[in-house]
């Protein structure tokens, strides 16, 4: 065999095992494992380090207008070159489409945007506001037959949110045509109607959004759009799981066997709400739903660990600590007006690297499956990304476990400006990262240094998963209508 | 002592005990309890009887429109005449509110039809439909100070329910001003979102609406209204309680502390789904939520013996079975335009008595508890009414406990013109009903006759009880907040 | 009517209702309740006061060899006086049975005691500490045919404790001929084994003990009994339930249908775990289980609230503070030698008043269901205990919900010598007590003063109440068993 | 390179991955996984067939004598025969302590017979029956030093059953060298009761054995040992979990961070207590804990699909249908006398892969993880074995997922004589098995031959796995204690 490249004397890491092989590569792909492969036309020295599926970030807001109106700062230039210096090489955002939005011309729009400017591979899903009879007819099985396997729909945002029975329309939509639906699931009423008379009081600063924000509007939503799933019998996902009741209300159904994942994201295991209480500065550390306690903190891993959660993704959504994001803008803004969101594509790695492999919590195996392998599996990306396989392309991190870095928003690559996790120390960085076979980043040749052409990452067309099967446990007569295997009009 | 009436040799019972002793009745009270008491001017024989406390029946439907538009057999007369017979003293009915209905005229109108016709004492609880400013600043405060202390939502009904901020609003002035509020809880997009379908397919069946009103849709409800309630911290009462899941929704909340009481009624201990599965018969059964199963009428009656549910009521909605009511008013109608509900003022107590007692699943002291003692425990109305003590109302129904009856609905004095439980052989029955100490029945003396002039009913300005008190849960920033103390223009 | 005593012009308080009612009490017993009561011979101004039944203590060790063979300091006498100062006018001591014991003798010498000494009524549970085929046969019926219908068991302890096996021959035969099983559930392998690896180590001080009885060892113990009791189908008592894991246990188990009553004791709700971390002084506040923190105690007083804990007794264990009990007996003694238990049968009452009523977080109502009228349903001594009501015997408490105390050992009637609530600020006090009618306390005619001879007591020979009714829950074929309904030679 | 075989054309899966790749396999490993490999010395011909690990059964009993006494009928030879045909390649049977055995003496009469006869590889569990000083201090850390990394413990049968200190202090040492100590957990005293009396009663049959065993008597002693292994905070598995209750007590344990791992046998997926109840015959389905229901074959499938139960074992347990097994040995005879256990070991995976696979309940790749993957992970033969990768040893099953078998005892190599599952219709089976990359077994080429020599699979020597690192969430002083660390003598 000859090889393009072979990274030698490495431990290639997967979700279920770890070896002492080298990784033959050739043709962007992963063609051998194997103790003394021949030598690649590329050697690569992994001797003490590990090698590790690039990460898949499965859910991340970039260069989009977001729920509350106001434009993230990452560009798919900006956003994709972050994620890659995070040992990141797939991600998953948005395609939002907004009430008013026709979504052939949504997608359009994003693909343009991203095919201009993303410097690793990339999928999309699709955020549906306005699920007319076009909508679900029509638009929405077009954007599936183009590999966008995936919706999401919130239950809160007065922008955005869907009432009950447009969420058992897009639910029925996506089991008849295989998709996935995301749901950010709070309780709309609690967080407005709090809100009202928190503001109300003069009670405007970040904090407030917190206390808006209870724990009980969480567990509440996801109750309810598991019920609705459950009618429907078709797979959700729950977005940024952050409570204790919501990790229990997520294991009590999977216990009954009702198919719901989730995922919690770097926030919710690094942050807590007394972040977000000192004043105006609170605000960096503002996102929906709030970070909690520590005790919230532990559910969330414990969630982690026994499988109730399935993915640990960043939810970034970043946005400059100025009038443009963060701050007020003008002499009445309140924490209403403020941008929710905290950045994390290029960290949430190095975070759960030192705070869960390095501390003993979770297995490195584990932190593949976490980061990369089930985010394959769930989103229909596998086998070509989210592993090292024989097959699969070679989008790899090679980390050095003993790497250690202060955090300081300077040497990060997107444009918030700031970073929640400012002055953490970790041990455990991605050193090299590579994309379909292509060195992206060398830190020990060229420190700082992406070798990327804007626009080299390819869009992911995704296939229907394995979890996107039913679990075929509902009533006989709800089973037996149509709904979702005949149009609607029915 | 000089008594009007002495009731003698029977066995009093109470919520708490069972005595052998004499009752003494003066000016409609009763001013003695003992052993060989003084002759009165009137005696009554009890021996081998049961001298209860007359019935309460807190949730029934009296000469209302209801809440999908009809106006339901019974008016104050014929239902109260009912109740009556069936050893019911007291009852609360609704005045409702509909969306366009300014709520002093309802009360008005419902004061003056139950004052002309009602034979026994009664209260009202408000249907609020429409809580707008005026009706939450003005009119339900008003009504409150009337006596009326408790309001009914509903979470389903297009002519009825409230969204969440609504619920919230309400639940906020119930607590300011010392109201509990009723809900009818359950899911609307999961009924409205399949029966659409149902009929699209031309299930159109009264089955199909027992397939509509999922059970999970009872659970998500009770979820819901019971996060709503922790927000305000204000108790709450979930009425009709039909399902496994949701005495178990209750059983949790009330675990951590929050104050939320629960209501079933005969239809869900006595009947099941397979009683609505007969054609169009099965409209004779058909209510919301509906009979579900064996297993779900086990988990009711579990729900009584732990605590969990409180109260015993009928929900007594009485629609003919005819055109007027429970049959098809055109060719295309379905079971969507089927009257819901089903008679049971006046079977109430001889269903649970038989079933109850008789069969040793509850003892006689539970039976007083939950038919009448616990009623006007919450809804305020002790300790006049719902037990047997010294300065308590005699409202008293004597019963024999080896009566005989089959049940027919040529027995019953209500207008639906039939029974869901008809057949059924029941032992034990009110033989003699007093109210006030006036006997209006005694069926050994003059079976079949009522011995009441219409209107002698009075209505009953009810106090604030201590299961108003709120739990004292709350988080501290929303405790904090004026909301409920203030009114709710800040 | 002619009454020997009335109590004017108090507010008479049960477990259902609060009534401003005179009380008329004719030889020994309460024959009339109603307003403006023709004068007794004696008069009893009772205005602004409380009109309670008596406590009743059904968890009380008064000259008893305890379970680790110390003595206690209370006899009959100073611990029924003591009980009667604290407005307890019954109690329900220990006939314990040691492993050597003959059951007749041990009844016959606790029969003769009390009859010398106590000065209020009393019954006696049996504890059976060896369930010989003699014992199981001929000697619990026997028991049980004088009133003594309740037993109680231990699953720890090295003299005392019963194996699985054990435990299924007490509750059969408990069944079989109508009694309650009482159970001190703990795991005896977890503690002994913890106790052993502690004092091997030098752990010996008193906070040791609270180490070793770790919170899992309570849960574990309760879930197993109840296994054993749903095996049998007959009721069980559990004993001091001190942990949020134990009371969880029983509401399961009581969900399920499985009958279990439980208690809980002032020192889970008033003391914690840091009481007893203070040197030897610790030993004072030892007992087992021993108090645990903040969150356990709130768990207990959520049991009650819901019922879930039926009893609030004082497991009155009294033990001086030297030598003869709490302190080391010899160089080598450690917290595996010290006497466990508190004292409790005085301040029981007037404990749950201040922080039970007082604060809000019950009513009086449910005051007298946890101190008196639960006790006397549950363990068959009503109605003539443990209620006011007409044919009941006057064993009356009239408090004072204004009088202050400051509590002080000195103040108090046992004979422990101290107490774990020195220095507490208490409100409201019984001020007057009265047991068959005859008034044995009067604080304020005659302070500090009893009237009542050693030996007025009398012993209460008790019927089967309704709490020994099965579930009627068992597997059919164990049901079939003739194993509770011959004797067991079979 | 230059392969000594080559497996060529079929589809490769792991517990992670299912990839048409070709494996290259030289001196016993797989050393490349690619497409297209080159020629190897031998091709075997994988085209439309799953080239899947050798099973792992980690959980059978072979030329053991039983707790109950009695000789099973299969020795090394032909169990592990019986074991290759079904597609298994590892076993883990048992050495077995009896109350006075020697450890070392039994370790070494094990070894001895299995080298003899073993056709693949094996390692050993040591079953501890009499945890004395020298067995704790000596014995069971030399046995871990050879690579017996697993205890197996008794909480019931007389000759076996360990009580709860001798549970702890067997935790404990496993905890300080580096154990996992798997548990036979059922409550004996309920076993041992009610078949005292079932026995009494003349209730001799088969079926009552099943009665005895009471679906409680196992979550009762699940409860109990996830106590103590909570005390010493060390993992354990519970074997062979049969009941609703008994998955629902590790799924809680789990939840709150308890390492309890647990294991699944096909007997309770695809068997009743019908089986069993059919008169004598009813012997041949006699296990312990015996076939349950529907609804709890649901709940095992329900926990393996998510993770409560990590293991789906045979615990083969070979008896002949004759006097010397299953039949009576006596006039005498009953339930309690009949030997215990199915024989399973080579049906295992063909009835998971039927009534698994097949049915879509599970995917292959998680056969895989229940058959193979997980018990070498958990049990430390990874990465050796269990899963197919470079590195690994070649032990491979070829499947052939159409091919279809009705099962007959005839077919199998076991000696017990019959089969539970004969007349089911099954569909996939394994027709070439390979261990260490030796053809053992080749349907196609040579039909129910074997080719493997008396001796040649080798003892495994088990490394400290994963899956024995300690929770580390116990009580700060316990975790203080030496125990675990220092020897017993303190």
């Amino acid at each position: 065999m000859n090889f393009d490249t072979v990274i030698r004397g490495g431990t290639v890491v997967t979700a279920e095992l770890s070896q002492d092989v080298d990784v033959g590569i050739t043709n962007g792909q992963v063609v051998a494992l194997g103790a003394g492969l021949p030598p690649g036309q590329r050697e690569i020295d992994a001797r003490g380090r590990l090698v590790l599926p690039g990460g898949i970030d499965s859910h991340c807001h970039i260069e989009q207008v977001s729920s509350f109106g106001i434009l993230c700062a990452d560009d798919f230039h900006s956003a994709t070159v972050s994620a890659a210096f995070g040992g990141t090489t797939t991600v998953i955002p948005f395609c939002a489409q907004h009430r008013s939005d026709h979504i052939p011309e949504v997608l359009a729009d994003y693909h343009r945007r991203a095919a201009e400017k993303a410097v690793i591979d990339y999928g999309f899903h699709l955020i549906v506001a306005n699920p007319d009879e076009q909508t679900l007819a029509t638009d929405l099985p077009a954007a599936i037959d183009t590999g966008i396997r995936s919706f999401k729909i919130f239950m809160t945002y007065d922008r955005m949110r869907l009432h009950d029975e447009q969420i058992l329309d897009v639910l029925a939509t996506a089991r008849r045509h295989g998709a996935l639906t995301m749901v950010h699931a709070e309780n709309h009423g609690i967080i407005s109607w709090l809100a009202g008379r928190m503001v109300g009081q003069g009670n405007v600063a970040p904090r407030y959004h917190a206390v808006c924000h209870t724990r009980s509007s969480e567990a509440e939503a996801f109750n309810r759009v598991i019920a609705l799933a459950e009618v429907v019998d078709t797979p959700i996902l729950i977005v940024h799981v952050s409570t204790i009741e919501g990790v229990s209300a997520i294991r009590a159904a999977r216990e009954r066997g009702v198919k719901v994942f989730a995922e919690t994201c770097p926030q919710y295991l690094f942050l807590t709400a007394k972040d977000i209480d000192r004043g105006l500065e609170g605000a960096m550390f503002c996102c929906s739903p709030p970070p909690r306690d520590e005790a919230a903190q532990q559910a969330c891993w414990q969630g982690l660990l026994d499988g109730t959660l399935s993915l640990y993704s960043s939810d970034h959504a970043p946005y400059r600590f100025d009038a443009s994001g963060k701050l007020p803008k003008g002499e009445k803004t309140t924490f209403k007006e403020m941008a929710n969101g905290v950045p994390g594509l290029e960290l949430r790695l190095p975070l759960l690297y030192s705070y869960g492999v390095g501390s003993g919590r979770i297995s490195i195996n584990q932190f593949v499956q976490l980061t990369a392998t089930r985010h394959a599996q769930i989103y229909g990306l596998g086998p070509a990304k989210g592993t090292i396989a024989v097959g699969a392309d070679a989008d790899i991190a090679i980390w050095d476990p003993k790497h250690r870095v202060t955090v300081d928003s300077a040497l990060l690559h997107d444009n918030a400006g700031y970073t929640p996790y400012a002055g953490r120390e970790l041990e455990g960085w991605p050193m090299l990262v590579m994309s379909r076979g292509e060195v992206l980043i060398d830190q020990v040749a060229a420190p700082g240094q992406i070798n990327a052409a804007r626009g080299r990452g390819r869009f992911l067309a995704r296939e229907r998963s394995d979890a996107l099967q039913p679990a075929g446990r509902q009533i006989p007569e709800i089973a037996q209508l149509a709904a979702w295997n005949t149009p609607l009009s029915i």
